[in-house]
């Protein structure tokens, strides 16, 4: 079967790939996770986080999106599969059932926060090798710390 | 913390829980399995097809958030955490990695069929304990016996 | 050539197979009895009237399309052709040339009121074999009643 | 004058009569009763519980058109006037003047909690007589259900 | 519990409150009025009579909600609930039942001038104490004395 | 029964309504003829062709009520009911049953050649007796000769 | 001050010229005529043919400022001010005062029948000296032909 | 014939006709006159005043139909006749032919300034005898204030 | 330069512009009061405060525009630069860094009561100046009311 | 490879051929000159001008497609590869550099005349052999025409 | 009061937040010169620039919102209070009055190329830093440098 | 003539010159060449590809508008003159008449595989002398990298 002819040499090519399969896998269960959330709310806060959790998924969506074609045009195939999602992430799980507002709020932030990080290592590491997969994950990373402002500043 | 008062009682809301779960993990892997197609179909067909996947994703997510607030409606926690639908999925997976147009075709065309009947088997175990439940369960059998058609059609 | 596998067996896709092309007949031939009365318009309440009838149109090209896909969808296939409506419809047709709009008024009133009756034996026709089937016809059942009622109260 | 001839006979009809007049009476007067809160609220979640009411009134008044509309393609009038609904609802009815946040949520919860029991019984009433009108109760049930359910949650 | 501070002395507060509930009684009712003709309209212009009417509601419910926002805004509870509107609304109630369209259309024009001349009043009582209200009041009559032009045309 | 006055002396109004009817039967079989394809279509192109066909619905849907309310405004009676349009189409029809893409491909392009070769005959006659005429069906033409194209090149 | 140059010939011009200014003339005066009765109107069918005159005054409105800037674009001064449109205008004026619907009607149906007349003349003129202008005055007779049908069925 | 029942006494009524009848004039002549200006302009400022007449036109067309749909409302019969207008108007007609940008600016700006003034004094007249026509009159006011500073701002 | 001819005499412009001016100073501050507090703010009820204080922006950005397109019509320069209205602001500023939720929407609730009070005088002091100005002033003072409700009623 | 069959006789589809054919290369070129003038535009009409000319952009892009589209449609390959159109063009270059406003406008004016005597030249080329491409080289021409006017009258 | 974790470190925080808040400060006062010039223009080229202004408003209102965003996520607390702004901006402010429309092309093109340098800085000091917050200012300055071409072309 | 004075010293300009004229180039033929390869395109796949070709067409003609504005905004005048174009691409032709799709597939994909090549070489060139101008072209080499993939994947 014709592979895609990536622009990059495979040093480049391998360090964006790492990036960009590391963006898939917390992309992916950032709206796994904001939609559990988003049912199993409680609390008088209820109606206003559970519309903001939306925004959350709505962004982690269009990302998720992004980030994959990006891998694929240059020749690298994205894994979005349940179970690799599954055996990879590293946010940390919901326990299952109800869960408080304060709680939630606080959760999603810790979420974000540790994504924060690990997307800032992403913008660093492609710098050299692609700065148009760069371009991408700074875009990423400037919605996803004012999500984690908003987030935090209700906590 | 508070629970949602179910308008159901004991029996029925464990008929109806078990199906509205077993639904949510259906298609909540059905999305994640239509985006990896998605991203790394090839082919000849490669266009047409890649466009139609985001059909199938559109309706996967649609019923996906139907489902699970019709559950907790019912004060059914619904669990659509990455490990759950990674460990109850019946979904046979993809391989990594490049596929081609009418592979992908075969294999939605074999998903859809399988879901569709686990879907009829819902809606007729639901028949009694919740018609409102089954109505739902019903527009969405609808929706992917329709999509079953158009991607077997092509094969 | 393939053909669509179908989720019903052959005694339910038998029944479901002649209420979906009896709805078919009766959508399509509505659909050129409300355009034909459209047309050839006359009298005091014309631009009202007019203006009705294209919403008759509306919703029995709707269902038309509904219904014939709903009957592929099952491996059946709708006949739609101009020559199998012309000899299966049951609606009576209109005389040539002008025709008065209190005429017209009446003669939707009667076409309607008889689809109603076919449509209700339809949906208990279909309610065994398949529900999916009977919710479509149900819905289709509906939209005819409330079109037969502003008719109707017109006369 | 003239009156509208039903598609039903006179037993189902009666049945039917009695669930789309009980249903209209309870939705006019949901939709009074959540602008009343709508307006008089008071507290720290004014904002949110102020537009969350507006989804309310808009359920009602959807609803409250398709029931009476659906009443009237029967043959059965529906009555939907102020002495009617004021003599006839079952809503309690809310003290005037100011009303505190919490106190709304948690009105508004038991009033959808008593309108979803009576919209069952009518769901289950009609399931003979007329699946027509069974099925618009069962889609106005499962509205009421979710919006019960975003209420409850924050008590 | 915290009352809205008013921008009006008690004496100005007292006269524009009467105005803004007595408004808000007219409305709600003018509202529930339109909408059972609506349903139970009959005769040979039932279709665009059926139509007009649904603008009568439309206008109405703005200007109930403009209304009553605009006395909570002064301090002022507005009360909504139905059996208040029962007891004191002024609007002649209509029969039962199939009304035929020359008698709606005669009725509409007749509740409207009622309506109109009460208005009328309204905004000659509002003008000292508070012209803010009685812009407001200027302008739903504006709405009201177009609406009784346009049915009163056709009697 | 009052007739439109046609602003076309005899002659050139029967030439006209020749033209007109004529194009009319075309139009109104093309849109049964696509919509038949389109049901039961088969084959690796099946969704691009799908959604093709549903552009020449469109297009006769759009000529059918342009051609037949030119007639009427000349004073002439379109005759669309399905049986004068059975009995004069000269469309071949379709087998009933699967249809497979390349075949419907080839099919549609034959049945547009043959509709544009009646259709230029049509422009060339209403030329003289009335260019108002002339300049619609002229745009007809237009619309159908594009399509021809479109499908003629994939064959 | 300069002049626009014009493409056509000084013969060709002069006819040209003729037929716009003609046309404008007429269409101005079609405007304020159907605008005078939908203000005036009176009678049982006031709604829908005061709705009906908007139509009017919309396709007058639309081709006077085609058919003024044609004229200009082709180095001709068109003449649309109130006293010239006064003095020359063919149209038969109303009386001042209520008109009643019938007879707005038939005013309305005679006054496009004779506009249709002196526009299929205007298209016979500009055949030869201007195809282009010819074109603009067949799209505008369609639509006056269409609205005067329409006027007249309900005559 | 019935004539609409005002709700102005005859004096107040009197001098209401008179305001909304002279509005009426002064609007339909600003209509025609900026159009004619629009299309027979010529400078180096043509496209910009070219747009900038238009929002006039649309202007003065909504006002016309504001200020006669109000007359009617009150029982006075608005007379907006092409020879009514052509003999009672008081706005300075354009000559004939090509009109240059500055000039046009310059007469723009000088109707305006005469039309504040008797739009002024309506305002002033109408406050005692109908404040719901004044604060139409105000509306109309503001907007012609608007566009005179626009113009006067480029002369 | 040219000036904007005013159509008020002297005394009453210098009124007009003293009221504008206020206005425009109050509205120009209260859009930056309102973004300060937008983004440096901190608390539970963050998410929603946050939006509704974009509400307050909005409406202060609107009238802002409108003040002073009003005062420039009547040949008043307003004057909107940050040293104006910093020196002339008579609204209390917000410390710098995080303000709590609570604390801003009493600080809101305090400002609009404010700014209220010199609106209701403005209002006032243009009654005979400036029926138009005034209508403006009054529109503003509705919103500026309704927001300060909204906010109280969370206090 | 397959050709696309003709509608047209060869005598027919040379000269219709040789139209189109012109009529692409014009309008292409046409579309580049519109844009270099639209980015190196300069003086004080610069903004009026630079947005007049996308429009010029906008007319010229729709009529390449329409043109190049009906050519294939009739069997004749349209060439529009950039050096076919850099060697053909008939259309005089702009200087490279800044070009200032006035010269633009002189310059756009008269390479839209020159085009405007081509496409007349065309019309009548094929009245005879294709009256469907000539309506559509008569539609390019109306609105060329209505461009060169707004150029030429600013000149 | 809980601040907002920064994802950067102190030092690294110290230099986005000076170049942050000096955007911050730039932009508001940008909106407010423009608004100050978009009211008190003069001059014939007054409603293209007028609109122009706008624009930049537009432009300064998005930039202004995302700078400040940006600024509260990274934990630095914007400071947009109308003291601050007017004390440390470093734009030359308006002369009171009218402005003529060649002096504020001018003044425009001044402030834009001033403001681009210090934008151009505040790209270089961050491009260590924040690459996230770089990005944001990369945008912001390209949309400065666009409008500074489009007014320095018509000074 | 006044010359828009850069925001770049000169060795920087020279540098963004060189790349932002090459890329302009580069993105008009390609326009050019997918038209030509919409319009003569032939076989199995025409519709899909048909349509394809069009998002190529737009986005090339999105880019060139903003890198030639780009351009110009530094001061340096683009020249995307169809001589200039023709002499300096550097995109290999299609040969005229017909053209199979999965031929253009191919070239599609080599055209853009070249153009990726040009376009980061580009972004690397403008790191230095201009980081705005280099962040406008990684967007565009994202875009073209993109399409490159999607046609490379149906070869």
């Amino acid at each position: 079967m014709a592979t895609v002819k990536s622009p990059l040499n495979d040093e480049a090519r391998k360090i964006t790939a790492e990036a960009l399969q590391g963006a898939l896998i917390d992309l992916i269960d950032l709206s796994l996770f904001a939609k559990q959330a988003h049912w199993n709310l409680n609390g008088r806060n209820f109606k206003i986080v559970h519309e903001h959790l939306d925004e959350v998924v709505e962004l982690a969506r269009t990302y998720t999106d992004e980030v994959a074609e990006r891998a694929i045009a240059l020749g690298i195939n994205p894994d979005g599969r349940v179970r690799t999602v599954a055996d990879r992430t590293r946010i940390p799980q919901l326990e299952p059932g109800y869960v408080a507002d304060d709680k939630v709020v606080a959760a999603v932030t810790d979420v974000l926060a540790q994504m924060i990080e690990r997307f800032r290592e992403r913008v660093r590491a492609t710098d050299e090798p692609d700065p148009v997969t760069q371009d991408l994950l700074i875009q990423a990373t400037r919605e996803l710390e004012k999500q984690h402002w908003m987030f935090q500043a209700q906590v």
